[in-house]
């Protein structure tokens, strides 16, 4: 990174920003945010800005910051940044892939595309791209990025479970999960997911041997934690030893981490992408081999 | 309006969908919204769209339906719409229009660029424009159309208090409040607003006899309606004899409502452009006859 690098960043990821930060040896800034009665945000940006600015902004609960994103892009630029990359830890809208019903807005086509219009380059990790291959495919091409934390939590899971076996959710996770299983040198299976609606999605377990096994549920994401809870007390009552979770992102939306102990889950854990008291594993080292190569 | 015109709006402006859809004589449609746990919209539009699409959408509280809006666009297309109007009857971050502290995001701009972007009209009425005289200096020319419900508020309140003083909070509402007496005869004067933060807005009133006076405050909108209370207080204590509001947008965030009653104002009376209990005026007629002339 050159001295004309700043990573700008917003104070509810400043644990993230600032480990960044200092992997990439660059200067760190805050955007000042404040929010109207009226719901109306104003933005502070430090200015003037260098000629390359990366901006630190995860997209858990995304509005109001794809907001702040579309505001601060363009202000950024007249502040004197000639480039902009986004690092998007968690990208929003990325499971709308498909029109589900008729007339059906597939967001993640238009996130997508409002983000390239404004970025020149935009990182995430693990984007559930479940059918697309690529980012490419949304964003013209080079723009977007995506990286995998699946190596970084397989690492972790077999440091931490010797003997694991790791159980993905379905089929499309399949090489998500055996990337994960080969970093950790562990056994694998995937399941299948039924999905009924927002809150119920079951899912089918693998046909494979779990009694005595001490098996860690891996996901790219967990939201409601629903799918999570159910697979846990089938393998629990199918006489698994125990049941850790492992996911990227931690979105654990209201009472998720609390139901996923009381199903009889051991441990969970996440990477940093979303900040959570589950974090274990940081996503600082992939981001910032990515950056460096960007 | 042909055939091939439809009015999409959304649920929580049914009421005044139903009035314009009448009004212009064009079928109506809902776009359905849908939010999940993670705090992301599903939106889904009747498909397939006749070639022109007029879509309502009010901006008060405006993030998530900044992001619904821009999204819905694209969609839209898809979908058959050719032509794209915006009818936005209260549009957001209009008052964010200058650089107030270094760094600072005017969003007034980025916000409309965004929106003419995305829409081939963009319909509001009164949006603040008190540092720029058009709309034409933050969207590409003949792409905003300013309407103003002055008129009507001005007719309305000299039909329920025929000798109103009115008074409009600041010189920049100035011609605004002219044009407001103007459509009702009545009398007008404006104070000089002293903003000292958020909700600490002070109005230095106008050197005029109230004593007496049935005095109507006037102004394009109410959010915290903190203004308004310390000059309906100001205005009793000077012997006005009634004090009335009329604001355009009823944005009335927090207990604005029960603290301006508690102050002693009479009546509140807004427009219809924001959906609320004090709507006494409607834009429609205004609406129509921009739409028709569109």
């Amino acid at each position: 990174m050159t001295s004309s690098t700043l990573l700008l960043a917003f104070e509810d990821e400043r644990a993230l920003a600032e480990e960044l930060a200092a992997a990439l040896a660059v200067p760190l800034a805050f955007v000042r945010v404040h929010r109207f009665p009226d719901g109306e945000l104003r933005l502070v940006l430090p200015k003037p800005l260098p000629a390359r600015v990366i901006l630190l902004r995860g997209l858990q609960q995304p509005n109001d910051k794809l907001v702040e994103l579309l505001v601060a892009a363009p202000a950024a630029r007249e502040f004197g940044a000639r480039e902009l990359l986004l690092v998007s830890p968690y990208l929003a809208y990325m499971r709308q892939d498909m029109e589900f019903t008729p007339g059906e807005v597939v967001s993640q086509r238009h996130i997508a595309r409002l983000l390239a219009a404004h970025f020149d380059r935009v990182l995430t990790i693990d984007p559930h791209l479940h059918r697309i291959a690529s980012l490419d495919e949304v964003m013209p091409p080079g723009v977007g990025v995506a990286l995998s934390a699946a190596p970084v939590l397989g690492a972790w899971i077999a440091k931490h479970v010797p003997d694991a076996l790791l159980i993905g959710p379905d089929e499309e996770s399949s090489q998500w999960v055996s990337e994960a299983a080969l970093a950790g040198a562990l056994d694998h299976a995937v399941g299948r997911k039924v999905r009924h609606g927002d809150h119920q999605v079951t899912l089918a377990l693998p046909d494979c041997e779990v009694r005595g096994r001490a098996v860690v549920l891996l996901d790219d994401m967990a939201s409601t934690g629903r799918t999570l809870i159910g697979s846990a007390e089938q393998l629990l009552a199918r006489g698994a030893s125990s049941v850790d979770v492992a996911v990227t992102h931690a979105l654990f939306n209201g009472d998720a981490l609390p139901l996923l102990k009381a199903a009889g889950v051991r441990q969970v854990w996440s990477s940093n992408s979303v900040p959570h008291e589950s974090n274990a594993v940081s996503v600082v080292p992939l981001l910032t081999q990515a950056l460096v190569d960007a």
